[in-house]
């Protein structure tokens, strides 16, 4: 068995023979749809071991594995009910240790538990870099790096409370779901801020908070009608998670001889998941190879390890209340594996909502991805993820706002062209849609702090088929430049540690044109709560005159639910004729301007500011 | 009715009442596949008459239009044996005019006929400026427009017969198949040199030559063992075409309220064909729109233009002895009226080829369009076109080798990348593929006469799985720049006419740059010509690295004929190391590189110098 490195010894030595030293899941639920459970036991030399359930727990299946420090146990749950059982490890009729195992009672209705969805706008925040509500935290004595604020690339002490104290002003923002970068123990020496080198995936990092501030974030969420959404990383872990230093086997992880550590970096070619020209070498370097040099690959052609994932994952479920999961480097992870995965999990959930990052940039490789994709059906794949990310609008929209000329092509017939694609989707409202998000430059950086862009640009966003998303601070115009570093596009929300020089949280403490952005973004986001056509709805639109592009989002059996878009993105005022969007305005005379309030006359001609867009509800 | 001009009065005075005019198709071949022929007969005032035909030809159906100058008389042909039979228009028992219609005997295995494929490589040219080999035709009394070589837009005489007359020189550069705009009469006032406003669909322009010699162009490239395409224009006739002149009923056109002759121009927004959100007045507005002053659009909703043009095009395969038709325009035409036109044609021909002009920028658009797309399929569609075009290809091909740095993305990456949407076709050999045509600028223009650069280019293009095409006057480096007017990229070859200054038909008339660029594509597509590999073969690609893509063609089961292609499109000379291409190479140990004739040993580093190809037959 290869070793990672040779902390291992040191680390097993500091534990008796044969005690277990974890237990993973650490608990378990009663009545859980899928009655199988595999337990990971963890000790020094432990696979000498019988293992033995009180109760009348049946143990299915033992298996040992390459590292005597491992038993894998599975038993049957399907007659437990909840308590807590014994497990005990025995040598012959000796017990060796033991250990107390709970089975907990699952919430009321947490099988049926609704995932998000395009009814939701996701507000997505980088914990370390959005508030600091216990300063206490921010170094502690179980983790190597300690806070810096100082250091664009260090931990800067934002945590759960945080985000728990600021979660009326992301509701009153208008957004319904929270997503937050991973919140695990990412226990790296430097650079462990961003969370995706996890170091234990059942362990909130202490410099956030606690398992219990988790699940506090999910009911403070829940009392404001608002859902949480997990960020998942199946695909690498952190090189210090302590099961990567004592591998249970070498086919845990991608290893590649005669690198340290067994590292190679991936080539981030994840077009070989499906180019049926694609060489094996260049496959297995996208899919095997290392995200990082601090991020081992998993091996999820490993049955165990995707058993061990899609456990986790339920686990986060039930203990943190969640609403949906966010799924890192999608087509990075071994494509059986991750199959394997989200079906399990949307299995013991049918109503739950699992997004994939598909970070590429054309829709036919984004839809191949989607749950029942026909596209992914020309090479018999179906990759059962309900939800993907519409990048290659993401990647036009900067471009977009900044063309004023319609030249063949530009401007908003960029978007109008995009749309086009649309039907390659099974689903199109499971879609994240997003001006940026934390690997980005942020929008307004892109847009040069002009507010009349981001104002066409969110209003694009918020009246768009799919689930929009919104990175925290763009609603603030903050800006961010990836160039000068990834932690210039998470810079630290201002007021969001104590002795901030403003705090931007409240309405007196930011600026003029801060409050332009949130007034805006906030009226939007609270106007799409309740507008069913817009959750839901059809799509009907116009190709594009002179830079102004005219779209309806309707109820085919409601028409008093119709919403008409109109975007002037030209640098010029100007009048349009209605005439050419009667299919959409129907026979409606009327409209109410939902970012002015004014009423419009809608059977003639229209005045549209240069830069600006409107957004009716047609009477 | 509408009368799309009034020179339709002054056309029917100068015939006598009830007087044949016209019968189309002029004639028919016994033992079609299809048995029902749908003749229009045409005369003044004939829709009076009742038809009779001799023998016992069964007249099935009668249809009178609107306008009372036209029959259609469908007969049954399952009996009919070849030799003339009389059609008989009566008035009571007397019999007012006949006309003499002969059903030919086809051609042994005319049915079983097989169009061009991806063995082939086709080489396009435009008639008028090509070779005038018959300098009597150049103006004709019958005929408009005069030649005028001055004028960039004008006639400028070439002909048939100038086609004729330097196959050998087509034939000596290895293309196998020829593709020439069309040749049918277009008695447009100006511009009537494309030929895509067609005044005749039965009709040769005389300044071309006659029907006669256009089967003769046909023989004559069979005799070399070439094919022949016709370029067939089925979305829009010329405004002087006899027909337009004087419409069986107005919806053989797609007529606009308000337009001059019904005129309004298409908006060329082809993607309305699949898009689901497009309205009805942008989808109109594309496919019933006119693609020019002088064009109007066929209105292919009506079944009796769908036989029209169904029987116009195996007319002109059973009398011009075709290998192939190309469409224009394809996803302009009424989606349903040219799929059952292809697919009529199809039928009666099986092993036949049909390729489409679908001129868009997606690969997921374009697969779209193919027979048998899975694409097309998730909205129900089987288009039945057997071959469409690489567009996304072309549009790449100026950049990629002017991309010297191989940044994220850049240089030859973009065809690595362009490659892996592939598998969205349902068959990837049917798949035109080229570097420029009489619509963009010259490739040679776009490499800024960089002789390196299209070698490169040809390379690819020659090596690439589908069907490549080059354009007349690429073979010498000829420039082209589409912003001076499309004269500019349409130049006459030189040496097609009498008194020409050089004559590149020949080496020694050639430069010695024009004579680099010659060698090296006639050397290439010789090659090509014997290479089932190429033809037919699987592709492996390895991703580039430092600007140097390799791919491999190879058939399965016949490791002998694989060819491995290495393009250096960095601005270095590169030492690169073979093993990583291990998958391709397998246990080959030499190589012909065939372009050098040079021999390889392939076991270890390959030299490629700066900008150049190599292509290598593994041994």
């Amino acid at each position: 068995m290869r070793k990672v490195t040779t902390l291992v010894l040191l680390a097993i030595c500091s534990f008796a023979f044969g005690q277990i030293e974890r237990v993973e899941p650490p608990n378990w639920w009663a009545n859980m749809n899928s009655t199988e459970l595999e337990l990971l036991v963890y000790g020094d030399n432990i696979s000498n071991l019988d293992p033995e359930f009180s109760g009348n727990i049946n143990i299915k299946k033992v298996v040992k594995v390459e590292n005597p420090n491992y038993l894998f146990v599975t038993v049957d749950t399907e007659d437990i009910t909840a308590g807590t059982h014994t497990l005990s490890l025995k040598k012959g009729k000796r017990t060796v240790d033991s250990f107390n195992y709970e089975f907990k009672t699952r919430r009321d209705g947490s099988e049926q538990r609704k995932g998000f969805d395009s009814s939701d706008v996701i507000y997505l925040l980088m914990p370390d870099r959005f508030a600091n509500g216990d300063p206490s935290n921010d170094s502690t004595s179980e983790t190597i790096e300690k806070a810096n604020r100082e250091h664009q690339g260090g931990r800067h002490g934002g945590d759960i409370q945080g985000i728990i104290d600021h979660l009326d002003y992301i509701n009153e923002l208008g957004a319904t779901t929270l997503w937050s970068t991973p919140l695990t123990l990412d226990n790296e020496k430097v650079y462990s801020y961003h969370g995706y080198a996890s170091s234990d995936l059942y362990k909130i990092d202490p410099r956030y908070g606690s398992n219990e501030d988790f699940a506090s974030l999910s009911a403070e969420l829940h009392k404001r009608n608002m859902k949480h959404i997990m960020d998942f990383v199946p695909n690498h872990w952190g090189l210090s998670h302590w099961l990567i230093q004592d591998l249970p086997s070498s086919d845990w992880i991608h290893f590649w001889e005669g690198g340290e550590n067994g590292f190679k970096r991936s080539n981030y070619i994840q077009t070989t998941q499906f180019d049926p020209y694609a060489s094996e070498i260049d496959a297995k370097g996208c899919m095997d190879g290392w995200f990082d040099y601090t991020m081992p690959d998993m091996n999820e052609n490993n049955p165990m390890l995707i058993t061990y994932l899609v456990q986790n994952a339920i686990w986060w479920i039930e203990s943190g209340d969640l609403d949906g999961i966010r799924v890192d480097t999608y087509p990075y992870n071994d494509k059986k594996g991750i199959t394997e995965w989200v079906t399990r999990v949307m299995e013991e959930y049918p109503n739950f909502n699992v997004m994939g990052e598909i970070f590429m940039h054309e829709t036919a490789h984004i839809a191949y991805w989607q749950k029942d994709s026909k596209v992914g059906a020309i090479q018999g794949f179906n990759s059962n993820l309900p939800t993907v990310m519409d990048f290659p609008l993401h990647d036009i929209l900067p471009r977009v706002f900044k063309e004023d000329q319609q030249n063949w092509g530009d401007g908003v017939y960029r978007i109008y062209d995009h749309l086009t694609k649309d039907f390659l989707y099974p689903n199109i409202n499971n879609l994240l849609i997003k001006m940026g998000n934390h690997d980005v430059n942020r929008i307004n950086q892109e847009f040069d702090g002009d507010v009349d862009k981001y104002k066409m640009a969110l209003t694009l966003i918020m009246t768009l088929r799919g689930i929009p998303q919104i990175y925290y601070g763009d609603e603030i115009g903050m800006l961010g430049d990836k160039g000068k570093g990834d932690g210039d596009i998470r810079r630290d929300f201002p007021g969001g540690w104590t002795g901030d020089e403003q705090d931007a949280f409240t309405s007196k403490g930011r600026t003029t044109k801060q409050n332009e952005y949130f007034e805006f973004t906030k009226n939007l986001l609270n106007w799409r709560k309740g507008k069913k056509a817009i959750h839901f709805g059809e799509t009907l639109h116009f190709s594009p005159v002179d830079n102004v592009y005219v779209y309806f989002r309707y109820l085919p059996d409601n028409p008093n639910e119709t919403v008409m878009v109109v975007l002037n993105n030209s640098n010029k005022d100007q009048k349009i004729d209605l005439a050419r969007f009667e299919e959409g305005i129907q026979s409606h005379t009327k409209a109410l301007e939902i970012i002015s309030g004014m009423e419009y006359e809608i059977n003639q001609n229209l005045d549209v500011a240069a830069k600006s867009g409107l957004v009716f509800e047609l009477k």
